[in-house]
């Protein structure tokens, strides 16, 4: 069948389905090939790598047109992704894009991102993935630049693949469309989130705490990074490695550990 | 004040405040400080990296005895670290140990645990950290090995150190205590889950999924891997890197892609 050799496309995120970050998404890749969507049934931000097991995950059918098949789901991002693979599509997709995040999942954030949980499950399946996010957390975002260059991102991966056991973190920074300098492959800025809980009283008497935070950039002047990149108008192309080894060390402790 | 020369050990895991592995760790680490336990309140496997920012958490504090502190978390094992460290210790602890969790954390696995996700949070924050796992999820588990030999790999680290945003990974083998032939500084092999998703049917008539899976290693011959080491009596220790940017690949993108 002619319409089997159309590459297969596999888009989530984490800010659920009825995100406008992954409309745009969907609407970026969609000219490429067969699209299939599993997404947060609602917004599962913040939820990294995680997989539920302790309890069972429900798939909804939620629209097909043209080449779009969309289903939600009640699990992580991860868990759509994983979902996908094993009871959605057919054959094993050729792309995975993830996003359009709203919020920047630059530096640290790749490790709490759930954006990023689903690309990195990708990569883990042998797919190339990508997740892209925009520096902004507001629910009516314009993606207008993100979606021009996400477009061209997509169209170098599709040409050139990506090496086994990578994915890219691509963030856009909130400019016009006219200012973005260009793209800037990076490394990711070291950095932490120092965070504030705000401690409350409830109508018990008793304490909780809603976590908040400011992010902490170690080295703000460092031209090689993701957080320069975004704040000098680029955007920032990080390769994340899924083997989180550190080699070096290995040498290191070996000599002088054990 | 004297007791504030002492080092602070910061105590988490993910499988609950009430967990064996956790007692056994608490035995490990009493004899070299003070000790601060928060853990969540109930199981929290396979929450990788999660943060909670939807909901708020609490804080229980659950029993203090000697030179031992036990709050639990209602949140996740990285809301356990935070909250820990802002509203909990009065100063920066010395060291984090997580765990000692119920079942393997080898290979792929690191990305998967809320052990690792507390190891790498406290790594993160500047703490020589280091998650400990043993290769059996029974909750009766005997951890006579992991003890005996989690207390060295904590007394070399306590001498040592680790390098700068660098946390360990170590598993134990399910093995007679004499069997261990030693430790082994490796690399995480290569491999992903196969999940095989059990379908079911509900007494409405709707489609639920359980999630299981069977973990695919693609090097089971390299030598230099913890699969291996584990599978050869020896315990196994990977030191993590929490910046997952691939090098290799920045100098690729940058010839060959953008």
């Amino acid at each position: 069948m002619k319409t089997n050799k159309r590459p297969l496309i596999l888009v989530s995120n984490d800010d659920g389905v009825n995100a406008k970050g992954l409309k745009n998404l969907i609407e970026v890749v969609k000219p490429f090939g067969d699209i299939v969507v599993v997404a947060p049934e609602s917004a599962k931000s913040g939820m990294s790598h995680a997989i539920s097991f302790k309890n069972p995950i429900r798939l909804n059918r939620i629209k097909e047109y043209e080449n779009v098949k969309i289903y939600s789901c009640s699990g992580t991002p991860v868990d759509c992704v994983k979902l996908a693979l094993n009871q959605v599509v057919e054959r094993k997709p050729d792309f995975l894009v993830s996003g359009i995040n709203h919020g920047s999942n630059a530096s640290i954030s790749v490790v709490y991102s759930g954006t990023m949980g689903a690309a990195i499950e990708g990569c883990l399946n042998g797919i190339p993935s990508i997740g892209f996010s925009i520096l902004s957390h507001s629910l009516d975002a314009d993606f207008s630049l993100a979606r021009k260059y996400s477009k061209k991102i997509f169209e170098k991966v599709m040409e050139k693949g990506l090496p086994q056991g990578i994915c890219l973190n691509v963030n856009f920074p909130i400019i016009d469309i006219d200012e973005l300098k260009g793209f800037k492959v990076c490394r990711q800025a070291r950095g932490v989130w120092k965070e504030e809980f705000d401690k409350r009283i409830d109508p018990n008497n008793r304490d909780y705490y809603w976590l908040t935070g400011n992010f902490n950039n170690f080295e703000p002047d460092a031209e090689d990074t993701d957080e320069w990149a975004l704040n000098n108008n680029y955007a920032s192309i990080v390769p994340i490695d899924i083997d989180y080894t550190s080699y070096d060390t290995i040498e290191k402790m070996k000599e002088n550990y054990f």
